[in-house]
């Protein structure tokens, strides 16, 4: 193994003094420019929205050779901020599908990526040798990598991700709101089922926020088909339609047991909770 | 504690074999009205679509002052037909607000109860002390009990559980019926926010068939509310109106909050998804 040295930037001086106090770099600064002087590689983990604002910053400090890569879970855009920013730099734009509720210095863990799967949605113009170098820096962290266009990350990110979120977001925004049910009976019962979409709609707002302004048109798709289909479900049940949601609810098992499978979720009931 | 002798009886020979294999009752029936003989207090863990039939097939075989109670997730419906197939008896339904997305003898464990809310709902003819010996009765098993009218449990639970099994349900079917996005690619990159849906989805589907079409009107009412909020966040999207998005994003954060307060999920990340 090389020698690494780690320097981390962040904007919030609580952030920095977390990262010093958990020993999680080498070296902390409060300048991104600072940051990146002499790296071989930038990773940039900011909300999506923020991605060419930061790039910016740190345009005239990058070595000659120097990869700039990023973590957001939306990839067209940022890829097209960070070229824009970056005129003649490498951009290899990455998402590691990976993470939980919790966000900051404290919420990272070194078996995060350990069986997750890294999306590398490189440009036509970066060499395949680039790509498989950063390949195989997500391999060392415990990833397995996958490369594809970036819209197409995009259609599939909103699918596996985007929707849920909006969708969990959304529910919890609605169970809060309601006139003949209150939120202490919300609470209360929410272990029927409710209380799974309250995790992932604890998220980080901003960077949630960020994600939906900046993948609109595949939210906006697929969130058209999950109604479509909801509005048929809807229909099901005011007539009386048993043998639609009975041949729905068993279709979908199958999609559950493919992701235990493929050790995407564990197969112990209620996600493991402790009981 | 006075000595209890627990008898249980299924229509399935499977079932009756695992039961009597796990030791988890004294004698094990094909017959239900040969169970329920002698018996003080009668539990029916049917769907609830079956526990009119089941109840007709107890009624000539109950003992005097026996008390029949039942677990199902709705209670309208449920109270209506065990009091028509069973005129004088005394009819508590109840229900546990408790369960993992498994079913069968196999998905039971000793600690299920416990922290949970049990809700009962008892008709107006029936008296204060009867409810309270059967509250008793969860209290023992580690149940917290509260009693409420049988349409306003529908209400509550239309929202907290009922509502997000269908939207699971929903997403799932969504997923997997993409042109664009392959089966392949939803299972694979399920760890954005998917997986999680997929575990109530693969709750079992005759229960939760059931479900929908007993609690029509406030599945389809609740449903309404939560369209409406789906479709003004799809408009916030569509228009980039950041501040609405992370305005609500950062309200439903307040309800995971509350949720864990009360005790009734945990504060670990990803559930304590094993890492």
């Amino acid at each position: 193994m090389p020698t690494v040295r780690l320097t981390v930037s962040d904007g919030d001086a609580e952030v920095r003094a977390r990262v010093l106090a958990l020993d999680l770099a080498d070296d902390v600064t409060e300048n991104a420019g600072a940051a990146v002087v002499d790296a071989d590689l930038v990773v940039l983990a900011v909300p999506v929205g923020a991605m060419g604002a930061v790039a910016a910053e740190i345009a005239g400090e990058l070595s000659p050779g120097a990869v700039v890569s990023d973590v957001g879970s939306v990839k067209e855009k940022v890829l097209n901020a960070l070229m824009a920013a970056l005129p003649g730099v490498i951009v290899i734009p990455a998402h590691p599908v990976a993470g939980t509720e919790k966000s900051g210095p404290d919420a990272g863990f070194a078996s995060l990526f350990t069986g997750r799967w890294c999306i590398l949605t490189p440009p036509a113009e970066v060499e395949a040798w680039q790509t498989e170098r950063l390949a195989d820096f997500w391999r060392l962290l415990g990833a397995k990598v996958e490369t594809m266009d970036a819209a197409h990350h995009d259609r599939v990110l909103a699918v596996t991700s985007h929707l849920p979120h909006l969708i969990a977001y959304s529910i919890v925004g609605t169970a809060s709101d309601l006139e003949t049910v209150t939120q202490g009976e919300v609470i209360k019962f929410s272990a029927g089922g409710f209380r799974d979409f309250t995790r992932i709609a604890a998220s980080d707002p901003v960077m949630w926020r960020d994600v939906f302004l900046n993948n609109r048109e595949a939210v906006l798709e697929t969130l058209g088909r999950f109604t479509e289909d909801l509005t048929a479900l809807q229909r099901a049940i005011r007539w009386g339609e048993g043998d639609t949601l009975e041949a729905l609810f068993t279709r979908t098992r199958e999609i559950r047991r493919g992701i235990i499978d493929e050790g995407q979720d564990i197969d112990t009931a209620d996600f493991g909770r402790p009981h």
